[in-house]
């Protein structure tokens, strides 16, 4: 790697998964850097998926870059928002590699959030049943969660992320200086999932979240660089571990449960997932609490963490006239759901998760404790 | 197995994939045996994909049979032939797998031809990224080729089975019963495809079929059950050394490359897609001749055997303006294509095949020659 003398050093984490191995590149001035792009698949071209807001800011400079490795390097934008994760969506992309005549070498790049990495990687899972792809994760959210491990999808009306794929990316690079645009509701929502981390794995990490919060919130480069390379080791060992979800793997789903009613019950967009997920945590913990798994103390901890992040706490009504059953009714299609029983990822003192279904009682308890 | 003594005894073919490996189950009345489906992955669920034309014939009985397996059995009937192989047929499978409230151990069943297998193989592996698969092929096409192997995918409007995954069922279950109902022109239609091994890979094999013709075009069960188990074997030992196509499982494209710009461009469904593999291996003998790969006489002999079956051996006119500049524009579109080069599967005299790259001139004559 080129001179970092002034900057947070590159840190590598490695996805350990057979043949599907890749490595998480963790540091600043990554996106314009030759080294970060050298020894990928060979290919006649490229195609950069992105979308309208992260296209005008990167694009450009990705395309330069990687023209040293390729002889055509496409650009397609695909519009903004989760609720844009959708087929007609993916559509645009299976357009654009067939317009340009994209054989099934060709290296996809997905330059931008979660929607966009999702969708690439169901995209290069699909086309012509496999290229390979690379994600340039450019929001806290997909830098320490999404764009690593291999979940792809688009979301279906009744559910969210129901139709996709495991497949693995060859290569994530995490340039931190990305980070530098993003929104502060964005990086709030980022912030969602590198708190997860704590509660369902290293309580350390937790302590040195609730310390470093206040950098954390304003964008300071040392502290986001700390959160990232943490988050991706703790997934790393995790997805090593169980890349299909049999079971370990789930209990990266904390505060999912909740949250993706949240996302699919208030139409896809209208909170980030972010948003959802860390309101999804807290209502989780308050399960975990009445479950007897989690003290009153480490609960209220966790919900203000949350709140001192920038993340909502309330859970919103979806249905005035029915909320509990709404709720109940949207987690029923969760995939963690078997056979109509809802299975949540629950956190204990001793700061591990376990998968386990809870009584209707209960759950209804919290959705009314956490929408009051 | 219960008792078969009046008809062809049950011959199972192994496809050796490690952890991904499967049996394909190959005889008379298998549908309504209940071992046939012992030992399957347990789930609350089981979904029949079926049309509206295999649907009325054997989906009851299926049903009835599974019954024994799952709680729930629920069916869902697309329209049928090529031109359905869409997102929108597509997507009927996700709209009833999430109405259902099915979870991701929910086994799908395909009851039908190639179109049905291609797109409930599709649904299965994006299903909640992913839940098992049975192929119950009830066409000869089906049985003798695209049930087995694990490629699945939907059309597009620019390319023939450019959106898909390697995905494998969890068993075959080929019933020759099945066939007794197929129509004279899918009879036909599936013979192409098991001529197809001849040339590639077992002359023997050719000789037989050349002898056995007659035979096999009025749909005697004998040569049939010989024919399918022998397709099923040459295929399962290709699949077998290269389950994702890296280089010799291409060989199983002979006739594919010419057969789908056929397809595609005379519109999914007017040409059966065996009708168009049929014309395109006579179209691949041709070239492979004027390549200097195979005697005049093996050339004639093939195309003299897919007139047998009742295939078309006269190319059709794409375009009457610029006709192979038609036929070389879809074919650069084909998955074996490498930065704009057309790769050819050609067959020697030998019975090996080859996967090469042909000059545009050469191409034109094989276009001008078989067209005319």
């Amino acid at each position: 790697m080129g001179s970092a003398s002034l900057h947070t050093p590159i840190h590598s984490v490695q996805i350990d998964l057979a043949d599907r191995s890749y490595p998480i590149l963790i540091g600043q001035r990554l996106l314009d850097n030759p080294d970060t792009w050298a020894g990928l698949p060979q290919a006649a071209a490229a195609m950069i998926v992105t979308n309208e807001v992260v296209g005008p800011l990167y694009a450009q400079r990705l395309a330069a870059v990687l023209g040293a490795h390729y002889q055509a390097v496409h650009t397609v934008v695909l519009p903004d928002g989760e609720s844009q994760k959708t087929w007609e969506s993916l559509n645009r992309v299976f357009d654009a590699l067939l317009a340009r005549g994209c054989d099934r070498k060709t290296v996809l790049f997905a330059l931008g959030g979660g929607v966009v990495g999702d969708m690439t990687g169901f995209a290069a899972a699909c086309y012509m049943r496999g290229v390979p792809f690379v994600q340039v994760p450019t929001t806290l959210l997909a830098q320490v969660d999404s764009s690593v491990g291999g979940k792809t999808a688009i979301n279906h009306p009744m559910g969210k992320n129901m139709i996709g794929a495991f497949y693995q990316p060859v290569r994530v690079v995490c340039d931190l200086d990305t980070l530098a645009t993003l929104p502060a509701r964005e990086l709030s929502a980022g912030l969602a999932e590198v708190i997860k981390y704590g509660p369902i794995y290293d309580l350390a990490f937790l302590d040195w979240i609730e310390a470093y919060l206040p950098d954390l919130v304003v964008g300071k480069p040392d502290a986001l660089a700390y959160a990232v390379s943490r988050s991706c080791e703790i997934k790393a060992a995790v997805v090593g571990q169980d890349e299909r979800e049999t079971g370990l793997r789930a209990i990266l789903n904390f505060g999912h449960t909740f949250g993706h009613a949240i996302e699919t019950g208030m139409g896809y967009g209208t909170w980030l997932h972010g948003e959802a997920v860390g309101c999804g945590m807290v209502m989780a913990s308050d399960l975990s609490r009445r479950m007897g798994l989690l003290s009153a103390a480490k609960a209220e901890r966790l919900k203000v963490l949350v709140a001192a992040a920038g993340l909502p706490v309330k859970a919103p009504v979806l249905d005035p006239a029915n909320n509990v059953a709404r709720y109940l009714e949207l987690m029923r299609v969760d995939k963690k759901a078997e056979a109509g029983e809802i299975k949540f990822v629950l956190v204990t003192d001793e700061g591990r998760a376990v998968v386990q279904g809870a009584p209707d009682s209960t759950v209804a308890e919290v959705i009314n404790a956490c929408c009051a």
